[in-house]
This record gives structure tokens, C-alpha cells and sequence, in this order.
């Protein structure tokens, strides 16, 4: 029964209110249209009309029992789906739906920002134990770095290795306080009634202290190195990277500018690529803070035009980032990304934009300048749930929003993720991603954490077609060129079938 | 512009890139396009269609000012609408906009429970106050009552007065404590992480708690009384009350059946309308608990069939109550309630459904129940937000859902209220009503605290159109006769036109 039958038949077929010589047959049309309303909206939503195998079917049954089982535990406590992500972090890594997630090839990861990408434990039990790496202390605030610079004279910097020699004894604990100047769970904001600014601070705090890190090439080459390494291991094939391009110096004090930034990086991806031939590679997207002038506007975006000049098919787009209703709103900076001082047009956007709960304030209308100045994609898109006009358009133009659950709850947006919006853009059939955003930042690893949270808490009434029809979306709304998207394609059908099998074979097996 | 209209333009266009030489013809368009579509997302949702006349016209602009200035406020905390109530509480009564709010004649209240309607500090400090009042004590959970009954024996029973006396020199402490039995607010599962299960089985002990003093015809009385002044004093014109029709008894011992108690509440309706002419009155719902056998729902909708036959236009619906997935399910009682023992026909129903955060479970399907039972208005509705197809036939029938923001809050299923799913249903222009639930237990009195929360949180982009649209869809999607509805919109047009001229006072004396 299509939608439109099926709406008319709960209108007519039993408003009429019959005799009670009709009561019989009004109990079976009331089974009958109650059957084709559960059908219905599980073909509506986002994954509900992608075709599945026998095989798929089998393990779509499967998935789906778990997650009852899962959601409906006999204890009756919260389900990790609806708790925080540092109170639920052990209770997923135990759940044998995340057991599958995490098994299962995620296609491409278009939301992620290099410097907050890696777990924060690798970062210290790595980079930190390296001779090279200090500790700075400006104002009670503490920077990673090899070099002084700027913000962190010379008198102020202390190699980290003589602070944790001093603390012999309890190298542990001083590692775990290294920790917290990277990794969000371990901030006092984490309690649960932190504004939203209070968040935010401590999240740029991360950022502030890693810069230093990411300066130094040989840290610059093997952080990147793990980023694949993280990815790859949780079965990510591709991924765009937003990064700002900041100088990198060397062991010899010789500096890099942002070309040959990314040159060094196609190369480490290059690398990658050889040793692990099913990984499809990375793009950059040059992304910049929204705290800045026109001038610097004008700057980055003729920054972009030569990267991308030299890089075509490598660096693929632009983006502006930081809290959105603390900054300038993408509307101020409308007239100059319609007509950028770049010759051959505005560059492909990828703006975050709606990434806030809902104040009227001029920021929730940044969602109405991405789709207007043309944005491929949105990051976030939050607050798109109270644009009524805008849905269509997003719908129309099929603008993918890139939505990271985690990152929205870290950072205050909603406590329980069952009230994140993206509920809505999966029942209306929006086209949306899973991506992480910042996962280093609060120990997800990879993305797996975030397709938990969207398969049990964003869409609980779906199975293995809302994943699959994620995963491919992710490829879809990608940069890649036709060729590299046959390519990803025939990678991910093959890796597809290898986890359906896999899971199929338990699923047989359980029977 | 028409939504049609706009979407076509911000697709065709803006999307085709032009020749430099198209510039300034391009930002051109682009400012025209985005007025268009803030324009046409103002219109489209909930009351963005309401006509407003010139002075509407000048107190929609305060309005909006004042809301502005509260959710922008300049130390940058979390706004009141984005806090919990019974931390905002204050906040929100030094709120000029809550002021308006409070003059403003509400229309109709649709969803209200008569034992926690009152506002529990006016149950201490009067009726805990009789000579009658008792407390008894059973397994540690406290009733309060006049005489024993089934499950509170005589030797557990303890005068008031007597206790109160012994305290004599903490009075103030005592009655607190006496208040922590029916308000939430003073609980422990108040702290903010507690299951819903233990906010249900705490709200639960409040009605249990009040049930005895209800059971008391004089105080059955004075606080039917109360509970009319409270609503009447908060610019509310008509009730419609949910009720169990427990029996009653009198100071002689004289019991009153569900017909004599229904009696009874006519003649303090009628009262109270003699002396408040501009008051419409009260109609009556049988609402009864799920946790019941088939046999028992059978009774239940007997005794609707006699009262509705004794008070045609008073006892006007029935209901069943009671957290839902820990009850049965609309659909296991599904036959009885589409062929009930009622030779005219199923009552008008007005089921709860859907007051759940989305887990996978039969009772998220309840909502699809009261939709094919032909409910003229949902309880709740929360989980619509999940049933795509449902949303279609909830607007082409017209199904009011009974948004009960605070009740929301208070009971668990979501924390900061600018997530609540009415926002969709307020951007998609669903039809909704604010309603206060069971306000006495959680000192809200009234139904202006909701309002509050609709106003800022639910929808922040809305200005008078909004509210305006919420108080004549209360009348309209009420159970008024044709006779009825006449008086009362006679009557709101004068008080709506007394308030805009009170607040259109206010706008010209700031100019």
C-alpha cells in the first residue's frame, strides 16, 4: 500500500464509525491498516527502501534482535543509548551490536578535524615520551610543543620528560593529568550542568594545547600516520580531513608552509595507501576560524585558490569553524563568499552551520546561508529541525548534513541522544552522514561510537538498511572523482559482502 | 513568494554559477532570496498564518523585543527556557515575557488530572490543616487520609495535628517534609540522573499520597474549589478534567458512588461560574489505569456509558492512564476499545500515547493505536516525531496533540526543553495545545509555566501569531457543544482584546 493509500485508509476506512453488525470486519480492517502503517514507515525513512540479499535479510533479523534485546534491557536501567557517552563508553564496548558496528566497512568519514582526530591516550603515551616533546604554562593554561613560539616564551617551558622524572612515582597519574589538557572527559565541565560556553572553552582549550604538537614535522608526520591507523582499523576507507594548514617546522628548524603541508601529507597518505591497498585515501578541506576580518577572509580563500591549484583532486574545499553564536555569522561574510577574489569561481563549501540548540539568535540562520551560498554539505546542521522551508530545500538540492552525535552531546547541544534531531532527518528521509567531528577529544576511536548512538538511540525502529544506506551515502556526498568512486565502490561492495557473511555465518549459527 | 516558490528559487536561481559580470546581480538575489525564506518559514509554521491587527501588530514587536533580550541575555548563562523548571522556576517569574504570558487568557486547559492539578503548598497549608487530616504510615511510603481504609489500618494512622504538635518547634520543617510527599520537585530522584522509571515510581507515590484526602467530600470540595481559582486566577476559561470517579465519603460516614461525585463537582462548577460569569466550566474524562484486566476495562467503560448518559456534555470522554511501557498496550486492549459493551458506540476517546523518549518497544507503537481508534486528541504524542507516515494522518484528521512541556521534563524524557519534538510539530504545523498535566505537583499553578516553555524553547523564532494560534486551537479542538463554543469565543475575543490593549499600553508608554 503506497503512503498516500495508506493515510486516506486510517482516514476513511474506520473514522466511519459502522454498526455493530459491521464490528467484525472493522477489527480486521484495523489489523490490516495498522500492518500497512508499521510497513509504511519503515519503507519512509532513510533506509527503508534499500535492497537486501537473503543473506542481508538474515542478518537484518539478526541486528534487529539484538538491539531489542539491547534497548530492552531485564533490568529496566537506562540503556547506554540514552546515557551520556563517558557514563556509557564500557556499556558499549560490551554491546554486540557495537561488536558489529564496529566489523562493519563504514565507507568514507566527511566530518574530521586532523588535530582533534586521534585518541588523546596515543598522543601522550606516544608523543609525549619522545625526547623532543614540552610542556608550556601561560596563565594556568598548559600548550604542548617542541619550540617555544608566540604564546609560550622560552622561561616557561619545561621538557616533559624532566617533569615526569620528577614525579617518578607517580608517572601514572601524571600521565592521566597530561591527558585532561587534551581529552574532554577528564575537563571539570564535564559534569553535566556546564553551559554551553563553559564547553566550548574547554574544547578550544584541547585545541590550544595540541597546536604546538602538530607544528613539529616528525610529530605532524606520525600523528597523521595514526589518524589512518585509527580509521583503517575501524573500517573507514576514505576521509575528509578539515585542517587550517598551519605552519610545520622540522628537526632543523627549517619551516613548511601550508603547500608543502600538504605535500607532506599527500605523501604519509601515499604511504599508507601501499601498505593497505583497500584504503582509498584522504581530501583536505582548507578550514579556518569564523573569528576573523574580511582581509583574512579574503586571504584564506586566496590561499585555497593556490592549494587547490596545486592540488587539484587533494585540496577540495573550504569551511569556517568555532562556536557559531559567539562569532561572526556566515551572512556577514555572504558578499565575499559569493564573489571570491578567486578567478575561477567560489571553491566547493562545506560550512558548519546550525550547530546550536535553538536560541533566536542570528546564528541559528547560518543554516539558510549554507544552502543559500550553495554549501555541498552542512556540518551539523542542528537547528535545522525548526526550518520548515529550508528541509525542502535540503532535500531537493540532497545537501547531506553531516551529523556527529557524540560530538553534539560532549558539547552540550542534548544530553539524551533519543532527542537529537537527526530522529527527524531520518524519519522525513534526509540525506544525512555518521561522522565523528573530534573523536581524540573524548576517546571514541573512529566513528563506530557514533553509528551506535545513530542505530539505537537517532533511529531505533531501523536494521541493516538504514546502515547500509548510511554507508553508501557517505560516498555519495563525498569529493571523490568518478574514477576513485568506482574504485571506493568496489572496494566497499567487496568488504560489504565479507561482513554480511561473516555475521550471516553467526547469525546461522545461532539458530 | 510561495513555499513552492522559494524552494524553486533557492534551487534554480542561486545553484547555477554565473560570470563574474552577474555579481552584484547574484548578491542581489541572494539578499532577496534569503528575506523570501525567512519570510516564508515564519508564515508556514503554527500561528505564522493568524491574522494581527495593528495593535496585535505593535505587541508582537514587544514581544519578540523582550524575548529576545531574555534568550540573548548579556552574561551569556543558559537562558531560563533552556534550564530545568525546577531550577528555572524563579528565573522565570522576573521574566517580563512570563508576565504577559500570565495576563494572557489562556483559552482552554485539555489535559489536566484533578488530584494533581492543585498546587501542592495550598494541600499543606489548608487541608493538612482540618482537624480530620491524618497520616498513615505503611512500608515506609506515607498516605494522607481521613479514615482508614484498605490500605491504611487505624494503627497506622496518626492524627495530623498530633504530629504537628510534637514538632511544634520546627512546624516549618515539618510541613516541608509533609509537601516532599506530593511535589517531585522535593524527591531524590530530583537530581537529574535518575530512570524514568524512578521519576514514574516517585510520581506515582504522589497520588497515592493525595488519594485519601480526595476520597473526603469536604475536602473533595475545597480543593475543586481551589483547583478552579487556581486556573480562573491564571486567565484559564475552561477545563477539561481527567478523572477516576473514586468514591467518596461524607463527615457521617455516607458514601457517594461515581454518579454522586460527578454530581457533586457539577454544583462546584456551577458555583463557581455564578461567580465568575466570565468562566465556561468544566467537562469531565474518565480516565482509568492501564494496569487492568479486560474485565476491568469492560466495567470501566460501562460506567462511562451511565455517567455520559447521566451527564450528556459533562462526562465527555474517557482515557486510559499510566507509564506506558511498563503497562499494557493500546493495541492488547484494541477489540474491546473498537467494540465496547456501549450499545451507541465507542465514547469519544482521548488517549495517552506516545509519553516515551523512543525506545524499541510496543508501547512507542501506541500512538499508531490511538490514531486507528479514532482519538480525537493524544495524550502527549512525544514519539510522533518517529512515525513519519502517522504525522501525515495526525494533521489530515486534525488529532490535536495535548503538548505537555514541563510533565515532559519533570518525568524524564528530555532535559533541556528546546529538544523537545514539538518543534517539529510547531515548524511543521501540526496541530498542538500547551496543557500543564499534573502542575500541583511540581509547583507550577496554572498553565503559564508551560506556556514559558512553548514560548522560548519550543518555539524561539514565534511571536503573538503563535500564541494566539495555541488559545483558539485549545477551543477549537475542545469538547464544546456549538452553544458553548459561541459564549466562549464571545468571551475570549473581549479578554484577548482587554490583553492586547494592556500590552499595546505597555508598547506605546516605551516608545
Amino acid at each position: 500500500m503506497s503512503v498516500g493509500l495508506v493515510v486516506v485508509a486510517v482516514c476513511i476506512g474506520l473514522c466511519a464509525t459502522g454498526s455493530v453488525g459491521m464490528a467484525l470486519s472493522r477489527t480486521k480492517a484495523y489489523d490490516e491498516v495498522r500492518a500497512a502503517i508499521v510497513d509504511a514507515e519503515a519503507g519512509y525513512g532513510l533506509g527503508g527502501k534499500v535492497f537486501l540479499s537473503s543473506e542481508e535479510l538474515r542478518v537484518d533479523r539478526m541486528l534487529r534482535a539484538m538491539k531489542k534485546d539491547e534497548l530492552q534491557s531485564s533490568d529496566r536501567g537506562l540503556p547506554a543509548a540514552g546515557m551520556h557517552f563517558f557514563d556509557a563508553k564500557p556499556l558499549i564496548e560490551n554491546s554486540s551490536v557495537f561488536g558489529a558496528l564496529r566489523l562493519m566497512p563504514k565507507g568514507a568519514i566527511l566530518h574530521l578535524h586532523n588535530s582533534a582526530a586521534v585518541s588523546s591516550s596515543w598522543v601522550i603515551k606516544n608523543l609525549t615520551y619522545r625526547q623532543e616533546a614540552k610542556l608550556c604554562t601561560v596563565a594556568d593554561r598548559y600548550y604542548f610543543t617542541v619550540r617555544p613560539h608566540n604564546n609560550c616564551p622560552e622561561s616557561e617551558t619545561r621538557p616533559i620528560a624532566d617533569m615526569r622524572r620528577e614525579r617518578q612515582k607517580d608517572v601514572a597519574a601524571f600521565d592521566a593529568w597530561l591527558e585532561t589538557l587534551i581529552n574532554m572527559k577528564l575537563k571539570p565541565s564535564r559534569g553535566g550542568h556546564a553551559t554551553i560556553d563553559e564547553l566550548w572553552s574547554d574544547f578550544e582549550s584541547c585545541f590550544d594545547a595540541m597546536k604546538g604538537f602538530l607544528q613539529y614535522k616528525p610529530f605532524f608526520e606520525a600523528y597523521h600516520r595514526r589518524l589512518l591507523h585509527e580509521f583503517y582499523t575501524d573500517n573507514v576507507y576514505y576521509i575528509e580531513l578539515r585542517m587550517s594548514f598551519a605552519k610545520v617546522f622540522d628537526a632543523d628548524g627549517r619551516e613548511y608552509g601550508a603547500a608543502e603541508v600538504a605535500y607532506a601529507l599527500y605523501h604519509i597518505v601515499e604511504d599508507f595507501r601501499r601498505q593497505h591497498p583497500t584504503f582509498q585515501g584522504v581530501k583536505l578541506i582548507l578550514a579556518k576560524h569564523k573569528n576573523m576580518s574580511d582581509a583574512d577572509l579574503e586571504n584564506a580563500l586566496k590561499l585555497y585558490e593556490s592549494l587547490s591549484a596545486t592540488f587539484p583532486g587533494f585540496v577540495v574545499g573550504f569551511d569556517l569553524v568555532g562556536q557559531e553564536d559567539l562569532n561572526r555569522s556566515l551572512r556577514s561574510f555572504a558578499s565575499l563568499l559569493l564573489q571570491p577574489p578567486i578567478s575561477s569561481g567560489p571553491p566547493a563549501y562545506f560550512f558548519h552551520a546550525g550547530e546550536l540548540v535553538g536560541y533566536f539568535s542570528d546564528a541559528d540562520e547560518n543554516v539558510i546561508d549554507a544552502v543559500l551560498l550553495d554549501s555541498k554539505r552542512i556540518g551539523h546542521g542542528y537547528a535545522l529541525l525548526k526550518h520548515p522551508i529550508l528541509w525542502h530545500t535540503v532535500r531537493r538540492k540532497q545537501i547531506v548534513l553531516e551529523v556527529c552525535p557524540i560530538s553534539n552531546q560532549v558539547l552540550g547541544l542534548v544530553r539524551d541522544l533519543r532527542n537529537h534531531p537527526a530522529s527527524f532527518y531520518v524519519a522525513q528521509n534526509l540525506p544525512i552522514t555518521i561522522t565523528s567531528d573530534d573523536p581524540g577529544f573524548w576517546d571514541a576511536v573512529g566513528v563506530s561510537f557514533d553509528y551506535y548512538y545513530a542505530f539505537m538511540a537517532i533511529a531505533p525502529q531501523t536494521g541493516l538498511g538504514f546502515l547500509k544506506q548510511l554507508v553508501w551515502n557517505s560516498i555519495r556526498h563525498s569529493s571523490l572523482s568518478d574514477e576513485e568512486r568506482q574504485n571506493i565502490t568496489a572496494t566497499m561492495e567487496q568488504q560489504w559482502a565479507l561482513f554480511v557473511r561473516e555475521l550471516a555465518g553467526e547469525a546461522k549459527a545461532e539458530v
